[in-house]
């Protein structure tokens, strides 16, 4: 019978903290009755955030055109005409496998929203490639880099699909460290000495991966910061991987995408793979798996690794494909649902900010946690002044147990030695994030009080 | 810039012939005006073959539940009643992430579906993974099984899933050829000779791959066949991976789960992986990435690694699980639904074996092809008689060229040395088929007489 020891050992070690041991202690709790509050994890209509209407409208059409008939003046017209020309470009409907690199009409849309987006950065659809959500394109592209024991550089704290996936690979995790003090801003002065240390390991340092907005960090990158590590990628001569699935989410400053600045810069010498998704944003689809990534200053040659990559999983899912397609291209405002879809769009972005300023107000005077600006993302990642008798990993199973709040551990995202953090999302209903944002401070001064 | 030389050598060195040049060709052929009939891939919605409609239905209603007032007496109350009984289960809606393994509720129905099957042979959820369609989960058990230069069986001719999957991850493909004198059955006296092969240039087999209903063969495992490929594996410690997603799709004879031929054996010490899809059968929902995997004589510490494994993707799409769900747990025969359900299937399943007893006459009695009795799948994959002139890749260029019909050469699976095949669907129309069928022969007389 296969034995663990018979597995491959990159499986083994690999840690993956955000549903890791204190969220199965959290689930062992709800089944024995206890009402849990999850913070872990960046799932929207978890948290009841609701479906937008449009899309579902949309996907129920294109799931059974029967419907279109059947429904009569139910739905708008321009529902019924999105959903239509999705079918009609779709051509058998969505039961069949598109193209492996996903449908070429929602590619061409991809490209249209990044020329938008970024002023024309001349993105192609022959370079966008849809994934069943960010993390396939991700974990597709690492696979693509990493011969054994290359290095990849991840940002600390960091989400940890990266150095799971790198681990998986045989790879070598390479970190560098966000600066808490600067509201986890990146240093060129941590880039240098972090590939300087990795390069004195014998380590062939391939790649940079950045996440803006961060995950867990909740900043958002200045466009100096992301020139910077752009030229620091040229001379180092690195691909980016930019995970940018929280620009949608942003409170506090501008979104550039490394797209737009490498563009803006011609830099054409590095090559870049930038990641978006339906999870976040204000679609919050995660269960659907839709998203993207474009490749830019990417030969042709290597392209076509990648689509061979593709084609063995056939294709990503149609339905995520449908959504991202839907995100890429709302309704405009002359359409009868556009007024409907800003609403909606509106509610819950204007309410992700304010809790945004809820959790940070939360924890900016209080004693023993501090917190940074949150600038974007999901996420808040406080630090914890803990003094040596436990560590944030039994600091959250000890919050879990006394109160029902589930959240994360700042190891298990990696963060400066000798530091301790949590990572909560901002996801939870506003009357619901004060009592939760209420029973950690006060569970942290009772813990604090006993210590000390 | 990232440059060919810098990339993955695994990844360069895979080769995937399904979606391989004569495809590529085939669209160019496509683009340029061209009517092009595939016969390549098992895509059935692409080649006319119907949704279920009870399965849209339900989806539409679980993507937009306000559907279900506003459809009223529309749809039939069962239709109703599952929908809510679903989304009863799900909680909050399709958007939200499941459990990373899948939604609780569909791995139980899963374990009963397999428990009915195959008589009780004690599945439970807890070993029930659902998955982006098969190819995910085969991919993520050899990733699982795989250290570098470790061996797995797989069948000559194959679905090139296995090959490209084993060299990327590092592995040695070890092959076993099917018999196709004996209408593709396994010879236990070729298993060992390839197994004794492998050893001796140092190959550590940890695996064998069996494919039943066989892609591209078309053959159906009798149980003894069965029996034996179990009892090699005990014999060699041997993990199976049992590729069983054509098991709805049987002509002649009858269709035998691994699973039920290990409980029966009672062998306990041999692990085993089976595979299902919604993709095939007579749902052939491809687009939707919809399937699960199986564990059986796993120890627990190894399902928690494949656990690991599949938090880090975060979840399989939900729409994909929902269809799953319902593959397993169809309407029951007092349903209002149940008629119209049964009579879709069979209209599908009736063409299919009608469609298969097609092929295989039309191909039985002709010049210079040949074919063996088509059992099950939803393939045939006829041998050509050619003398060096040309190889099965030229062959079919040609095919292509000269008629329009886009098959894959037998080298794209593999195949004894010296023989040539091709591999096309059974699934285009009857009337179309005849016409293929008629084409395919007519050009290969016409080559014949040129050669010879």
């Amino acid at each position: 019978m296969l034995s663990i020891d018979d597995i491959n050992e990159n499986v083994s070690k690999i840690n993956y903290a955000v549903r890791g041991p204190i969220v199965n202690r959290a689930s062992q709790l709800s089944k024995e009755g206890r009402h849990i509050l999850y913070c872990n994890i960046g799932n929207p209509h978890a948290l009841n955030q609701k479906a937008m209407s449009f899309v579902r409208q949309v996907i129920s059409i294109c799931e059974y055109p029967e419907l279109a008939s059947i429904l009569g003046d139910k739905f708008t017209k321009d529902v019924l005409d999105y959903s239509k020309n999705i079918l009609k470009e779709v051509k058998n409907g969505l039961g069949s496998y598109s193209e492996s690199n996903g449908y070429f009409f929602i590619r061409e849309a991809v490209s249209r929203f990044i020329n938008q987006r970024d002023g024309n950065t001349a993105s192609s659809p022959e370079s966008v490639y849809l994934t069943d959500g960010a993390t396939q394109g991700i974990q597709l592209i690492l696979n693509l880099l990493i011969k054994q024991n290359d290095g990849i550089m991840i940002p600390i704290p960091q989400y940890p699909l990266y150095s799971a996936t790198i681990n998986m690979l045989s790879g070598k995790p390479v970190h560098y460290l966000h600066n808490e003090n600067k509201n986890w801003d990146v240093d060129l002065l941590e880039l240098e000495k972090s590939i300087i240390m990795a390069k004195s390991k014998g380590i062939n340092v391939k790649a940079i991966c950045v996440i803006n907005p961060g995950n867990p960090t909740g900043s958002v990158l200045s466009e100096e910061s992301i020139e910077n590590i752009i030229y620091f990628a040229e001379k180092h001569n690195l691909t980016i991987l930019a995970d940018e699935v929280y620009q949608e989410n942003i409170y506090k400053g501008e979104f550039h995408s490394f797209a737009k600045i490498i563009s803006k810069l011609r830099v054409k010498s590095v090559s870049l793979f930038s990641f978006h998704s339906t999870s976040k944003g204000f679609f919050g689809e995660c269960g659907h798996r839709g998203g993207f990534f474009e490749a830019k200053n990417v030969p042709l040659d290597v392209l076509e690794q990648i689509n061979k990559i593709k084609t063995i999983s056939l294709c990503p899912n149609t339905v995520g494909q449908i959504i991202t397609y839907m995100m890429v291209n709302p309704p405009k405002n002359c359409d009868i649902s556009f007024k409907t879809y800003e609403n909606e769009k509106l509610s819950i972005l204007n309410s992700l900010a304010k809790k945004a300023k809820l959790v940070e107000e939360g924890f900016k005077n209080s004693d023993g946690i501090t917190v940074n600006t949150i600038e974007g993302a999901l996420y808040a990642f406080p630090k914890i002044r803990l003094h040596g008798e436990m560590n944030d990993n039994e600091w959250c199973l000890k919050l879990l147990e006394e109160t029902g709040i589930c959240v994360v551990p700042g190891s298990g995202f990696g963060q400066e030695e000798g530091t301790f953090h949590f990572r909560m999302t901002l996801l939870p209903d506003e009357d619901e994030l004060r009592i939760i944002i209420n029973k950690i401070l006060e569970f942290n001064s009772r813990i604090r009080n006993c210590n000390f």
